[in-house]
């Protein structure tokens, strides 16, 4: 049977995710994408190139992001936060946040590694400060 | 580099997944939650309980649906179906919804599949109607 998770499991789920799909609103209908996300400190740190996301989210800074471990259809967990969008413009989080978002997804390609050195880039970084949580499991 | 889908890579995407993440609107803000479904004729249909999911489509029916088929994170694909919430309450309707999310769902529990034989539950079946479609990729 579904069962609420405890805040311990919730907050588990969402520090051990790397993948996670991001809810806003796009003019008035709910728009979904999957992001790779670093959580830290009651933030989710995210970088993503300027996009349909990154429009609304200036429009309308509620978010929520949806991270699970699904084992099949009756065995899974699936935690969210919520919170509010603001891009991180101060050099020092950037640069912070990038550098942890490089050793944590090392695969990420030059360009979007740049701004990490430059400073210089149409590369967004912005965090969700995390408002409250919920989780929800079977199995 | 990011590139949009064809339409026929978006519809396969859909058509092959059987786990997505639905976006609804709750009190204004998103809600995502992890949901198993069966893709046809331009609907998407689950089953669930009564819960926070079913309270905030009855509210606002914008709804919609991401889907992706994820390698890593340079490697990936995203699907999205935007459309209205509708609840399934055709008998004839609602017994080969649950069929066929019974067929493809096994592990359904009894008591979610008593309905496809008595016509009496709490389990709710719906559908997205959808109204468009898009979708991203990947590497």
């Amino acid at each position: 049977m579904i069962r609420p998770l405890t805040q311990d499991e919730t907050r588990s789920l969402l520090m051990e995710g790397s993948v996670g799909r991001l809810g806003c609103i796009d003019n008035g209908a709910p728009y979904v994408v999957p992001i790779s996300y670093v959580f830290h400190d009651d933030n989710i740190y995210v970088h993503s190139l300027v996009g349909r996301k990154i429009r609304a989210l200036r429009k309308n800074s509620r978010a929520c992001l949806q991270v699970d471990q699904i084992k099949d259809e009756y065995h899974w967990r699936s935690a969210l936060a919520f919170g509010l969008y603001e891009e991180v413009t101060n050099e020092q989080e950037r640069s912070w946040a990038l550098r942890r978002l490089l050793s944590r997804f090392p695969q990420l390609t030059p360009v979007e590694s740049v701004p990490v050195h430059d400073g210089q880039s149409s590369v967004i970084v912005f965090r969700v400060r995390i408002e409250e949580t919920s989780g929800v499991g079977e199995g």
